[in-house]
């Protein structure tokens, strides 16, 4: 099945809510700290915060998404905690997308494609490598143009994979190259359309396409136009509470059949200020959350 | 001493040639690849690739490239790869630059410079976390605007590291978003201005900036007027070889002291047509490419 249509098939069993883990150990209960830089120690932290997180949720959300940067912030220790990670969300029947933000020429976004989307390399002579960090569906940087997107779209076409387009980011600086007008239209509104044009291929039984987009919570106004130049597009919303977007603000990305967009929370759900919990009250306060959201969302589809 | 310094007084002891390191196990000779999928064998033959080149390169250039895609294509075994090569360069006193060509919202885009420019994490606890993949500079991609850039600026200033900052890069799509036209100025013309704006305060005693700039060799014309802009940034240069740039196409990026500009060669040294060579075969083809590119940018510096 593709991956719009098993998106949708999660949601709906689910909610909206995607359970962003972005490990930080300044922010972590003191309970999951590892007690030394061995880098052991430091996979198996990693690694432990990321079940809690999945074990607490992984019954009322469609998916978790990791956020590369905070795995490869420890080196080859993190990435060997993401592998472990991906592999127990995806055990729990979860989808993963994997936020990385990649982008490069062809012939590199193809090897891109291949770490995450394909999941192997299938040399000439025949022999297959595989790669650990398969997921579901990757963040993507469009700076580079459409030829760096291509490599992208054809795998995971072809996997049955799904991308998430960087069309509007949800930082305040995104003004800067994102809101510029040419034409009368700004560059997230060309990104925009190329996004609709590159996803009407492939729109699955569900009615959304593989090829989503990424627009932040912080811009609803910029978000409604958007959702109309993308009828069809899944909507990755980042931004919704440490970065001041409120998750009311998110409702004008869906459609209103309640579908079409799915809002990943990292901060606002797995982080406290009260670091010295167990880690069954830490469980217990990050269900709460997850519920929390899950509700609010719920009535708005109402 | 700083980046901008440290590299110029590299490239005055050797060239400006930088030996692109691309693993590809479709290109490489047969006495290299892995004997099977295991990702101790997959480690060691990346790694074995990457020592052949450094070896045989080391004396004739100021820096390897390598292109993080082509390591993270095989999961934790590539990073685990990567992680030995920077280390394996480092010791032969090779600057390391990395094309991961990160950019996230300004939390996440520290944690990227914490993995790849500090090599380490702080905690508030007083615990320390190092990062085996630490290097020496890396690209950096523009798209979420300057708030996602100051963390990278920052870090690299305060640790003595570089930045090369995606500007005009050399694959053909780069005009979707590169050249779009806003009051009369490119979005690179607008990127370049930054890139000099943010590398004024860090001019060091070569009179080169540590924010440098990625501007391909594919579009010569534009290189001169980018020039222009930042006469401070040196300028990281691909597309030459397999991209269809030549390298006399170059040489308009470099000031008229012969500095400011590096040339980064991946296929056009690492890769041949024959894949029964053995290994002493190898590193002499590929000696003689270095010295072949070396020698024609002396030339244009006379």
């Amino acid at each position: 099945m593709q991956f719009s249509d098993r998106l949708v098939e999660k949601i709906t069993q689910t909610s909206n809510i995607v359970v962003g883990i972005d490990p930080n150990f300044d922010l972590m209960p003191k309970a999951i700290l590892p007690a030394s830089g061995d880098s052991q120690a430091v996979t198996n932290a990693l690694v432990n915060f990321a079940k809690l997180a999945i074990d607490t949720a992984y019954n009322l959300i469609p998916a978790v998404k990791f956020q590369s940067a905070y795995f490869e912030q420890f080196g080859s220790a993190g990435i060997k905690a993401l592998a472990q990670s991906i592999e127990y969300a995806r055990n729990q029947k979860l989808l993963v997308i994997l936020d990385a933000k990649r982008g490069d020429i062809g012939s590199t976004s193809l090897a891109y494609a291949q770490a995450y989307l394909e999941g192997k390399t299938k040399l000439t002579n025949g022999l297959t490598i595989e790669s650990d960090l398969e997921v579901d569906c990757i963040t993507i940087n469009p700076f580079l143009g459409d030829d760096s997107l291509e490599p992208f779209v054809e795998t995971a076409i072809k996997c049955n994979k799904g991308l998430f387009i960087l069309v509007k980011t949800s930082n305040p600086g995104s003004h800067m190259i994102q809101d510029r007008v040419v034409n009368g239209k700004t560059i997230s509104y060309y990104l925009a359309e190329l996004v609709n044009q590159l996803g009407k291929d492939s729109i699955g039984k569900s009615g959304y396409s593989s090829i989503g987009a990424v627009v932040g919570a912080t811009f609803p106004e910029q978000a409604k136009q958007l959702r109309e130049i993308m009828p069809n597009a899944i909507f990755l919303v980042p931004g919704v509470g440490s970065q001041g977007g409120k998750i009311e603000n998110t409702f004008i990305n869906f459609n209103p059949d309640g579908q079409g967009a799915i809002v990943p929370i990292s901060r606002g759900i797995t982080y406290f200020s009260n670091l010295d919990m167990s880690l069954e009250e830490y469980q217990l306060s990050m269900r709460k959350k997850v519920e929390y959201f899950v509700e609010i969302t719920k009535k708005s589809s109402n």
